[in-house]
């Protein structure tokens, strides 16, 4: 990647989720892996969305994203309601049960993407049906660098057009249990050699209030989870942490090394954000000091080397 | 403290381990977070030890653990058999279950420092019974950094005792579920919050394959875990761990956030080869080169700064 302030392109799923944790409870949020993604990523580039509403998408919205310098051309909508999550967080917020699930327009998602995305070099699919990832990877011509995420339910249902994803993806971001589940492999290390031979050449392990570890095939690199008393929400946090990542390798001009590690910290410090507050209600009031700020406050958490 | 090279001094348990773990199983294998903790130091300071066997206690190890710089004066050997052990860990290895426990010389166990010790400015007060730990702890005459872990039994049966030492506790080293039984907070950092106002001014707490927390009254390190491919044995990672970090600090002279800091790694690189084979065997064949090798890895694991 040659050009610096490239946009990213990311699709995914734009819902409202009605929300229940041990802190509190939330109803009808902006929410979906694009949301997210595209929110935590505008900190640091522009943003070009593909996602798909429905007419009761409410203007405020369109306003605070667009305020956010997210492109919004490709924001199909449609006669319908907008895709609802309803769910409840146990104790363990590692653990979540889905109360209600309404995919409403969602359902007939086929990603279309306006002319002049086209030329994005940087692209995010977050988590939706790996066919539709590809449908998007082949609409796009000028790719530097793609990213992606995926679930447990894609893993189990619909493996082999994940297989076929992943043998064009480049930086791959799941969780620790979606990586054994992929591999077979319980422990981490031999999950992740696993996965790089299925495609990737950079693989995120998000370990929620653990941390995060980057494979490659001759590097590691660790980061921890920045240590919160009060979590009020976790949803979202991954898609956070992988717009952040990519909006920060996307302003940094450069996938190397050094880029690829302070872009890790920065979707760390976006997820850390993210979690603060319920949806993207933290995301609305952060500032790009703030972010910074929680950077520097990761260099001090993390430092033994001067 | 101001002496460099001080010697540390421990109290703790001896004992011979009979181990099966998913990778395989050892019999009657040196153990005990008294042995741990020594051997661990040992790659960094001189190492004072208190603990007690049975006259069943072979030459050999007495002359591995010479072999390392132990003293040996505080050892003590009475009449009847060696603490034993037979344990089998899970799949997960985080879950073991005691398959038998035989006390046998050390129920009797009523630490007595020789004179020799009683100058010692560091003294880490391993896994034993909260009322014997404050029993050394009453003789020692220059203390500059008392140290100390605990565990599950004597948090929940002999908890009056264990805050009566705690008053007296510099550092307390224990894992993440101790640290939230002890203080009834589910949250780390609120756990590590509480736990502080009891006494210790620096908490570490122990996260197995996902590193380990410190906590000061203004001050949070992270440190992951080394990521390994093959755990073969977790037996006395925890006390290598504390072992790494209290030699390194006697080896620095000084414990301020930068000593404090590279002693945690170099607790957390002594923990990773502990669990690299059973019992002490891989600390057996370990060279202070390797343990510098391994540090290095742990700066390019971790560096987000160049």
């Amino acid at each position: 990647m040659s050009t610096s302030a490239a946009s990213v392109c990311v699709v995914g799923s734009v819902a409202f989720d009605s929300i229940e944790t041990p802190s509190g409870s939330a109803a009808d949020v902006l929410g979906g892996s694009c949301s997210y993604f595209a929110v935590a990523a505008s900190f640091f580039a522009p943003v070009n969305m593909v996602a798909i509403v429905g007419s009761d998408f409410p203007q405020a919205e369109r306003d605070f994203l667009d305020s956010r310098g997210i492109n919004l051309d490709g924001l199909e909508v449609v006669d319908g309601r907008t895709f609802r999550w309803t769910g409840r967080y146990h104790e363990d917020m590692n653990v979540r049960d889905t109360l209600d699930l309404q995919l409403n327009v969602f359902a007939d998602f086929s990603p279309q993407l306006p002319e002049s995305y086209r030329d994005s070099e940087l692209v995010f699919l977050a988590n939706i049906q790996p066919g539709l990832q590809s449908r998007v990877l082949s609409q796009l011509r000028s790719l530097k660098l793609v990213g992606a995420d995926t679930m447990d339910h894609w893993i189990d249902e619909d493996r082999d057009a994940l297989l076929e994803l992943l043998a064009d993806v480049d930086l791959l971001s799941i969780n620790d249990s979606e990586a054994a589940q992929l591999s077979g492999e319980a422990n981490v290390v031999a999950a992740a050699r696993s996965i790089l031979e299925m495609g990737p050449d950079t693989l995120l392990i998000k370990r929620g209030e653990y941390g995060a570890l980057q494979f490659s095939a001759d590097d590691i690199f660790a980061v921890p989870a920045y240590p919160l008393e009060h979590v009020i929400d976790p949803t979202g946090a991954g898609d956070c942490f992988a717009g952040g990542l990519f909006g920060s390798l996307a302003a940094a001009g450069e996938v190397d090394r050094k880029s690829l590690r302070r872009a890790i910290v920065h979707g760390s410090v976006l997820a850390s954000f993210a979690v603060e507050d319920f949806g993207l209600n933290r995301l609305k009031r952060l500032t790009r000091e703030d972010v910074d700020a929680r950077f520097r406050q990761f260099m001090a958490l993390t430092d033994f080397h001067g």
